[in-house]
């Protein structure tokens, strides 16, 4: 590892870096709340929507994108089922696989909640690089 | 707003960013409790030693930085306190107001999470940054 010993910028850079993502963190909840959603189902939603196989994700792959356990992503897919967000359904080719879609209630939730995402994240990602750019020449 | 509808190739990169970020998160409190700290601890050091103010950052710095309810600071602070992390003392100008400064031990562990946290950064936040870039022209 580095023998160099990290500078004072270092410091106020990490700590911008985790006060920008924390802010962000939670105006994605907020918004989450706003549309009705708890901030777990938005992300559950966003991986159904996502998943890059038009079979639909498994509870498996559900668990991996939002580093949930089986038990716990059980329990939030089948939360989101009762109040008319995704759908299960048996995988055509193995019965005892389950796969998730959106229902249009879902979808029309998670495109809002993307919208206002895909704004704020065009200035959150530029300002995170910046941060990071200036900081390397700072500690260097 | 923008009446473009979302494309799916922007739903795959909003599901990218939120898991890049989640993985960070995660990995980030895993390595905080190898240090023996947790997950807010490390954050309140971090706050602490990041804090551009030679007198130290007061509870209100803190809970703004980490996005906390004044009580809960306080309870963070003391119970950091209590495990020889941060020490508190009065403003010279205004003994009403508690000033923070790491220990010996505090600085020592920061020190060490920093290290480790600059080198996953280094991978993290260009990453992001690709990975917005790509998305800008996919969905334009």
């Amino acid at each position: 590892m580095s023998s160099q010993p990290v500078s004072a910028a270092q410091y106020r850079q990490l700590l911008g870096l985790r006060s920008q993502l924390r802010r962000f963190l939670k105006w994605s909840a907020d918004e989450a709340r706003r549309h009705g959603l708890t901030p777990n189902q938005h992300q559950l939603l966003l991986a159904v929507k996502g998943h890059d196989d038009p079979r639909g994700p498994t509870i498996r792959d559900i668990a991996d994108y939002l580093q949930l356990r089986h038990h716990s992503t059980v329990e939030l897919v089948d939360r989101a089922r009762d109040n008319d967000l995704v759908e299960r359904h048996a995988d055509p080719e193995d019965g005892r696989v389950v796969r998730l879609s959106l229902t249009p209630n879902g979808a029309e939730r998670l495109a809002s909640l993307a919208e206002a995402h895909l704004e704020e994240l065009d200035r959150l990602i530029p300002g995170l690089a910046r941060l990071w750019d200036g900081s390397s020449e700072a500690g260097g």
